[in-house]
């Protein structure tokens, strides 16, 4: 069962502290290559240009702790590395709890919880710290390390492309930047390694683009240096994250909210009985963000379990591989393994020929022309004449008043005589 | 009365054995020639590629005939040019009444009734025949000749434009490559060349655009040959076809089914009270196949009697001259004359001067100004401002609340003016 | 009161013989430079071609009258510069009342007034008179005299161009060809100055492009001089005229009728409670018919006291100073500073940037990243997503579910931060 081994994977890079650059990113990346040989590891150095950002310092951390008045550890970034805030310079001194409180973040209502905190575009350094903990400190010295770096470097990302038979491709994007978080994130690149696993095993009409980016700046790196052909070639795209847990179901449409990747989704979850919320483009809070963003306009979308943002345990300690569970995994990898046998067959043709291609030099027709003879060609006209590039194969194949099923298989025989542009090779 | 000329002229072609190519078509334009001196002949050598499609081998023929195993001539291509499958190659031997069979097409259902049959990509031959006739054959050894050639030459068609001030065109097209038949096909190119002396008669505004082509291998070179100039100007078209039979009425929309062409054609059909079926595109079978196909989608529909494909006689010897008459060509020419003039005086005028045309130089407004002087001139800059291309002339009449006798004058007045565009010398 | 003020500078150029070329013209720019400053006067050659048209010789006037035959003047242009016949060329002649009859202009149904007639484009002369002072003219010989000229000069009109902060402009035309009226046209002129100078305190966002032009000929020569620059960055334009009465208020659309200039001219009427006639753009009558034409299609509407065209006293010496008071105009004027008020508050949005901006550099989130720390910036991102150039402020504000006022902060927050293109320095 697919759940079982992204669950696993998760488990494997579950201790590894992750961020939007560094060798957390990398060694998680070298993981999940070992599932997708494949995937190829790019490193775009520090301050790289990219529309309104610049790829920052890169922050790598061996060991972060506190010792308390007494000498003892009573943080320590070995048992959780939440416990220090994202992108910390380094830090190695003694300071008293009045001036170390300004470095602490805790939260109040769920007092057992350490959160998830960055400071990745202003040099800073602070402790995360359950607020049960922070409630039982003393007052006097403590001594505070940060064994971190931040210098230049670069911003790691994977990427995967699985050549179809045709140009037109999905795009598949998920981010590896969070540390020890299950749901939100480890959950979408784990899922995705499996699904990307699961393509490949496909032959798979469509070219598959699928990325494994830091959230944001890695998104709109690689729009920025992708765009033309992206906005090209794609004809459907799915920002994969929080697909862990297995409370609920979660659609974030496009911008638009009616391409066909919406309608896609929609018709999958209502197919697989799904009882889903579909939540405004305004909830958006995840790469879509950038993908749908004025003149970027890709169709990409997300479904997800419980989305960001909506459950308690979002970016705490929390978040952890017990709130997400095999089913869970299985459920949404279902769901996305669905969605791409759907677009593999429900697919918007272009028919290649100028006029009407001569059907019987292909066996399309008899050669003997006689009254009714071209009824069995009939069908195959009809739909060329539809695949205009305006209507996907169902539409068509209500266009042509014929079922589902027929309309794939007269693709299928146009496909093979070369006359519907979908299949590039 | 036209009926009656078409129906002679039909006459004249009947016994003329047509096909896509040869001395048939050569003969047939011939013919129309004389009606039509304008008509111009163009021959396309075997081999040439348009789109998906070759020009195909020439395909002639002489005699050809079956004696039964008496000496007896059974079959007889002087008495009907069906008896013979056309682009049947040339054989001259005796054959055993089995392996004959496999030569003869007949209709168990029309036992009378000689079919059409062709073989016009795939060299073969055979012989058409009643099913009666069939039926009554005697084992033995059959002598079957058939005296034809195919070889490299040309596909011949026909062309005349009739220059009118507009560059704008109509365009109409027909087909002669079926042997004697009557009203699918003679009715076609023989209304077509009266409808033709028709608009040759009328000074027309528009250009016209009148060939007479082997259907699609002839309409598909045509439109390889001319797509940029017929999608910049073509306004209207018809192909036509099954026009002599005095049954039915049949309307054939484009693909879009609502352009320009559409409108005007229900609205004449309406205004004549003519009772007619309209067609889903989908029960096209004609050349708007090729027409109207995805990337030429010019805008090109049929008016017919009885439709291709849905009346019995249709592809065999019972859609002979009897199966037409005078009065059901005569209807047809009507509303083709009714759809040209509506054509003529329905038009989609564009302002040819940026901002207000001074009015006053042209006499088309008091040179004295004075309260309510510009009145007489007001419908002229209503027109104007409406006359943006998006609104043919009774819509313009509409959105300026005028009549469309009123809107004529006005288009007459700004004509003379050269302030309208579709008149173009 | 700025009723007041206008109602003064109609008193002012009130003598003044104006047409659509010559001295009068100058003085009334002049006149108006005092009140504007930025005022640039500019100078047509006569014979420069725009369009269909053509800038006519430019004409002057000193004087006309006529004597009747006991030398007593009985029509002096100094009492009414409507009594000539505007564009008259000189005459100096006896002439017996017969042949005077024709060179004169009367309306029967107003016999009191006299009427205002032009002759601008073909050669004439003559004299406009009360029809009860016509009717008591004798028999006899008549002295006329019209001291004119008319040779090669120039058509003049003023334009001033008020930067603001954006490229966009709002665009506001007038006219100034008119002699002694003052509904039509005094008022647009005047309350035009007093707009301007209303603009020029407010230190605008858009920038204004405001012109004094003779109608008809001047607004197609300054469409054909600038028509690029205005179809690129007009958002709103205005017709200024017919604004001084105080009896109904007119909307004149422009062709389209629901661009955002129309939407937004409606929304203040509503706003002020305004109970107006909304006119079809078929009862245009003044430059609109310019600026709405086919191929130049800018945004132009006007907002009118009685319209031209359906008050009495309309191009008659009963169009005086009495027709039109401070009341109305004042109101006029407030309704023109209320549309660029709105106007300037109520924007049409481009973000500038590619993909999302990186907020937190800008201050605009929070640098520490933890669960919920973007919540403020939110509301940004959503407002950025939408500014695509195809929605208003208030629509977007309806898109992002935040009332106006919230919307219009966000806006100058962005505009601060230069996220904001309609800011373009």
């Amino acid at each position: 069962m697919s759940g079982k081994h992204i669950f696993d994977l998760m488990s494997t890079l579950w201790p590894i502290c992750r961020s939007i650059t560094g060798d957390g990113v990398r060694e998680t990346l070298n993981k999940i290559q070992s599932f997708l040989p494949g995937l190829k590891v790019h490193e775009v150095p520090t301050g790289t240009k990219c529309f309104d950002w610049e790829i920052p310092k890169e922050w790598n951390i061996k060991d972060a702790y506190i010792l308390n008045p007494n000498g003892e550890k009573i943080i320590d970034f070995n048992v959780s590395n939440l416990h220090v805030v994202n992108y910390s310079i380094p830090v190695n001194k003694e300071i008293d709890l009045e001036d170390l409180q300004s470095h602490l973040h805790s939260i109040k209502n769920q007092p057992d919880a350490i959160p998830y905190v960055t400071s990745y575009y202003k040099e800073n350094w602070g402790f995360c710290i359950s607020h049960n903990q922070r409630e039982r400190l003393r007052k006097g010295k403590y001594k505070v390390v940060i064994d971190s770096e931040l210098k230049n470097g670069h911003l790691t990302y994977g990427e995967l492309i699985i050549k179809g038979k045709s140009k037109k491709e999905v795009f598949i994007s998920t981010y590896i930047c969070h540390p020890s978080m299950a749901n939100n994130e480890l959950s979408g690149p784990c899922l995705t390694t499996f699904l990307t696993r699961y393509i490949e095993k496909m032959n798979p009409k469509y070219t598959y683009r699928i990325i494994f980016v830091p959230e944001t700046i890695g998104s709109i790196f690689y729009l920025s240096k992708n765009l033309k052909i992206l906005q090209e070639n794609i004809l459907a795209g799915f920002n994969i994250n929080c697909v862990g847990d297995n409370n609920n179901w979660s659609f974030l449409p496009s911008k638009n909210g009616n391409l066909y990747v919406d309608r896609l989704t929609r018709r999958i979850l209502k197919k697989r009985g799904v009882n889903y919320k579909e939540y405004s483009f305004l909830e958006r809070g995840s790469d879509e963000r950038q993908y749908c963003s004025p003149g970027i306009d890709l169709p990409v979308c997300s479904i997800m379990r419980s989305k960001y943002n909506t459950f308690e345990e979002y970016h705490t300690s929390h978040d952890n591989l017990e709130f997400v569970s095999e089913d869970g995994l299985q459920g949404a990898f279902e769901i996305y393994c669905n969605l791409i046998d759907e677009i593999e067959r429900d697919i918007i043709p272009f028919c290649k020929i100028m006029a009407e291609p001569m059907m019987s030099k292909r066996g399309l027709r008899p050669t003997i022309g006689k009254r009714n003879s071209a009824n069995s060609t009939k069908i195959f006209m009809d739909f060329l004449i539809f695949a205009d590039g305006k209507n996907n194969l169902k539409e068509i194949s209500k266009l042509i008043n014929c079922d589902l099923e027929e309309a794939v298989k007269i693709l299928d025989t146009l496909k093979k005589h070369d006359l519907i542009d979908y299949i590039s090779k």
